[in-house]
């Protein structure tokens, strides 16, 4: 057995969400409540009824990547060859980790708060990692001098969530150009930036950063299943440089062969109708301020949320979050995700979510008061 | 970058495929020319209206898992705990080598002529590898005595793709139990057999092996790709016994969180269908007696055929197969996969697919024979 597997454990996220029962109330949720809309699943239907469903070229089909290309046209990669469409933006994670690091010799910066996977596949890989946590009297904001000085020798790429999950906080422009600015004045061998934008279509602030946009050596990952409820079809991509995808695409083709072609028609419907990506993005702006205002109703300390469809609340001083989210489901029956998912650093806080009915979370924040 | 990839060459397949015209004679495809049945499309469909498309548990939908076990019923296989749904065979592939092995320690066998992914998944994966190349002499046949004697000290593996693609030739029951039993002779830590049987439905002989029914330590990969001409669905499975596939889920769900909920969606109807799976195995092998006497007419000398939808054909002694292919498809516009490609052992073979009309066939092999 590989060796590394036994030493990496599982999901703690799934594991409280295996507690859920049919009357929970369930602050633990990943994906968006909302239905798909119809007219892209009829569309890839229609299709596959038409053709049949072989396979597409590895990288994906060429008028999706040149779709996906040109929506986000970040200098340098707005045509075909700068996409790969993978199994959701979890597979392009994978990919792009897989492509970029030499396992013998670089290292990757994780900031903490962090997404579970990025760990975990750094481990999988054998890939050293180096942590920087954010800091809770910054509201866990992104500083992009304590990750510049982060960086070593070693470093060969930084992963950055935004709109952070867990945060929900969201990297501004100015701090964005600070650290295009830094790295490209290092010179030498560059650090590669991982930007995950999968909440890309749950922004509330006006001047969210887009990497790619300012920093050639950046790698965008995406996906349809927050923008458009669709987690469950595993379609995702990421946007580089016409090299790295070149290399990428080989990791993707023995892992994948290619993305399922009904996933990818959907996903050129989706790109085909107009603001087809953003189509449900509306909605949660719409949501964002009765959820900031049950929160402040609360009296529990919460983070600003910037971006994502998650809300972030202290525990008090000492409590350990796992204790807390375990009594929480066993006593009062409500799933919320422990802090400590996410890395050492975020063990006082709990991760909720808020696309479920807005009495759910009135209610959810109401009992995680009167226990904390 | 990653330095083992600049160095795993691109797929040759594809290269020679990609010469492809509108007019060509192509015997180059690797997936059927039939229509997958609109039936379970339209259930995926049916149920995606209904419930949306959510994430699956990590190794799939708990229902399809057991559908699955159920059909196969493999001794200690036959419960849903012994399932774990993936993007494909090639997915279900790429995790078995992954959970399996120590790229420190262990040593893959590697039966050739070889599925191009198997060496590449290796390299890859760091992973040592030992070919044992069946004998020409022999057409290529499986051959326990040969396998078994190449089993050395580091070999944790042996990965057997019967029905094989490319040699189209079917481990017997024969052959699978000496293998088995050597194999359980020889104590200590026990060597896994990788069984691919994702040609399973396209077997055209009476005695063909089921590695999994013979032996403990055995991974069995398939899909409905080839079975149900849904190569582009991307949906597949590994079965395994359930303390594997407890940690080979560990490393899909890092790759890909769960396979496409629609394609499961599609897999749940073909399991809940009597012979849903074997829908197509019906038109094989009315087919196979007619390509067979295609081939004889033809003049070449051919592998028989006990299943698959390949026919490979000898070329003259010192032919180099890629030039062969090269040629035939810029002066003959015939599109046929050169023996190289699966390894140097094969290199005065091509392979052919069978799967269009027959005219074709008889056209391809016509002017294959006229340049040889």
């Amino acid at each position: 057995m590989n060796p590394r597997l036994p030493n990496i454990p599982p999901s703690l996220i799934r594991r409280i969400a295996a507690k859920r029962k049919p009357d929970s109330i369930d602050l633990g949720l990943g994906e968006p409540s909302l239905m798909p809309a119809q007219s892209h699943l009829d569309a890839a239907a229609f299709r596959a009824k038409e053709r049949g469903l072989h396979y597409t070229a590895n990288a994906g089909d060429l008028e999706l990547r040149a779709a996906i290309a040109q929506h986000y046209a970040y200098p340098g990669m707005s045509g075909a060859q700068s996409v790969c469409v993978t199994v959701g933006s979890q597979e392009a994670t994978y990919v792009a980790f897989k492509t970029l690091l030499d396992p013998q010799r670089d290292e990757l910066i994780i900031l903490e708060p962090a997404f579970p996977a990025y760990p975990k596949i750094a481990r999988l890989e054998g890939v050293a990692t180096r942590t920087v946590a954010l800091r809770e009297e910054d509201d866990f904001a992104f500083d992009a001098e304590r990750i510049v000085a982060a960086v070593g020798p070693q470093t060969r790429a930084i992963v950055i969530c935004s709109p952070c999950n867990p945060t929900g906080r969201v990297l501004r422009v100015d701090q964005a150009q600070l650290l295009a600015d830094a790295l490209l004045r290092r010179g030498g061998e560059p650090v590669w930036l991982i930007h995950d934008e999968v909440y890309r279509e749950q922004t509330f602030v006006d001047d969210a950063a887009h990497l790619a946009d300012v920093y050639p050596h950046t790698i965008s990952l995406n996906s349809v299943s927050k923008s458009n409820a669709l987690t469950g079809l595993r379609l995702g991509w990421l946007i580089a440089p016409p090299p790295f995808v070149e290399q990428a695409t080989k990791v993707h083709a023995w892992i994948a062969s290619c993305a399922d072609t009904f996933a990818q028609s959907v996903a050129l419907d989706i790109f085909a109708t107009r603001d087809g990506i953003a189509e449900h993005a509306g909605w949660y702006r719409d949501r964002v301020a009765e959820v900031r205002a049950v929160l402040a109703e609360s009296g529990l300390r919460a983070l600003p949320i910037d971006g994502t469809f998650y809300a972030c609340v202290r525990l008090r001083d000492g409590a350990s979050s796992l204790d807390t989210a375990l009594a929480l489901a066993d006593e009062r029956n409500v799933i919320a995700i422990p802090g400590i998912a996410f890395g050492e650093s975020f063990d006082r806080w709990l991760r909720l979510s808020w696309v479920a009915d807005i009495d759910i979370l009135r209610e959810g924040l109401r009992r995680i008061a009167s226990w904390t």
